[in-house]
């Protein structure tokens, strides 16, 4: 029994209802959860983990009732209320992308840098669903072999745009037709290599948070990350081919040892993870690690996680309880 | 009109249907094309083109008849019967995998190396479908610019696996079960990254392929490559994410140049070419071409090619054009 108020704002959204979940499972009583949506779902009514929840609207007043707010929000949402909510001295946990490179706000993959919450921080963000999902098999390598540098190719569930994303693929399978709003092609029997907004140097936002983040995290503002991230007609559960560089020559049976027993991930030597079986899974699964065999200090890997789960809702829970 | 008498072996498969497809619209006379496959298509019917042609099972007697042999068949046949064919002067064009490393038998891309065709070598192979999608966008970058390796993350359709792939993909939409039994996992709503028969190394040999064919049609037996070759439930045309470094500092504006104006190669500057456009085309697509914000010697890119066309029966009905 958690006795906290936790107020879930955005909790209509696919994330938002996720944390909702997780914070049932995780034993927090429904009488001190409250949920917040934009005015359009206000007296809505919705059943997660079979409570039955009323949605509000957001309130200057409804916020100081809370001692922690935990944002499924975009950025701009999260940049306004944030600074509210703070003020009235309530712990904000943040999955938008508003403060990630706040120098003063720390971003956080309990299992990667847990850490640096020991400074009982007021505002902590959580990374973007494909940097936890490639952190969490990378930084065990990191630990102890240094990684310099990595690349990783994705390949990104529609859910990574919410229901509107499930929808859509869903339209386009019935229909035949192309139904995206949300993306530049079909994506039914398809697959696009744009994801986020482009940058001047031929990249995409999504593929730059990817670096960003990953130096914040593992405190290596030296690493060098690139990346191609491409949406797939996959439901559910981000997958990304990584090839990552450490300082000195790799021992793959140790590199195998520190993914063994890493926390969070379920490494697999044999069989290979797919998104299909990987979805609504806590874990992320690792398989098909192998050595480059032109540079000893490389290694491949394959990695899928549930992107809503460990990739958004269930890293913002996890940063919660470990508050 | 051509008047070379062609034999298409595997005609009823996916790439040898196209084959015939190619021979006609490039002139060849109907007549002067026979059909062979294995003892079950016997006496079977095709159109192709608005032709008929009887299909028949291929024999010694038959196969003297012809000038040329295109094999659109697995290994196993086309070393079987190429022996035989050869002994018989007539000239080979192999799509499988057989003669490849072969070093009497050049393996060519026409655009790529298609000078290798002076010698009138009477066994040719033509290389595999990933490695002619990367490698026309990529040879016009290392005639210039020298490439010492390159890393590919693909995305590869289910027609790669010829009508079965097609067909399976379709049960699994239609029914909703899995209904794989040439995939690991059901394709549908899915991604599977394991192409091809799993190496020692953690590599399979679809991966290895890309490798060792791109050494020999570059002529670079340093050139490094590594790849992880993954299934996507997309039905025609591969695509590929390339990460390729060079001897020395590339110039961008330089590159794109290179790219603009490279044979079989379609660059696109700003849109992202996807496979469900760019499939039944004879070019395969170039996007997204950036340099590495790392490494002024690296360039990544996105590539997408119909694996059936240029990938196979075009390249190899281009390699008898060029003969």
């Amino acid at each position: 029994m958690k006795l906290q108020r936790v107020g879930v704002i955005g909790a209509t959204g696919l994330v938002g209802q996720a944390i909702v979940e997780w914070l049932l499972r995780f034993g927090y009583l429904p009488d001190y959860i409250s949920l917040f949506a934009s005015q359009s779902s206000d007296g809505k009514s919705l059943t997660l983990g079979q409570k039955n929840f009323s949605v509000l609207s957001l309130t200057e007043k409804a916020i100081q009732t809370l001692d922690v707010a935990l944002f499924a929000t975009d950025a701009a949402v999260s940049r306004q209320w944030i600074s509210i909510a703070q003020s009235r001295g309530v712990v904000c946990i943040d999955n938008s992308s508003a403060f990630r490179q706040d120098p003063s706000v720390p971003l956080v993959i309990p299992e990667v840098n847990g850490h640096v919450l020991a400074t009982h921080p007021q505002v902590i963000a959580s990374p973007n669903c494909s940097t936890i999902i490639a952190l969490l098999a990378l930084a065990p390598l990191h630990h102890t072999l240094r990684m310099k540098a990595f690349t990783a190719c994705t390949y990104q569930a529609v859910s990574g745009n919410g229901t509107e994303g499930l929808r859509t693929l869903e339209r386009e399978r019935q229909c035949g037709d192309s139904f995206s709003e949300i993306y530049s092609d079909r994506i039914e029997g398809n697959v696009i290599a744009s994801i986020g907004i482009p940058q001047g140097n031929g990249f995409t936002d999504e593929e730059e948070k990817l670096c960003h983040e990953s130096r914040k995290i593992l405190a290596s503002p030296e690493l060098q990350a690139t990346a191609t991230c491409v949406r797939v007609p996959v439901e559910r559960a981000h997958s990304m081919a990584l090839q990552a560089r450490f300082e000195s020559s790799v021992d793959l049976a140790m590199a195998e040892e520190q993914l063994r027993y890493a926390p969070g991930i379920h490494y697999t030597l044999t069989s290979v993870a797919t998104p299909f079986r990987c979805a609504w899974n806590e874990d992320c699964f690792v398989s098909r690690l192998r050595k480059d065999p032109f540079d000893d200090k490389q290694l491949l890997l394959w990695t899928v996680g549930d992107q809503i789960w460990k990739g958004a809702a269930l890293n913002v829970v996890q940063i919660l309880n470990r508050l």
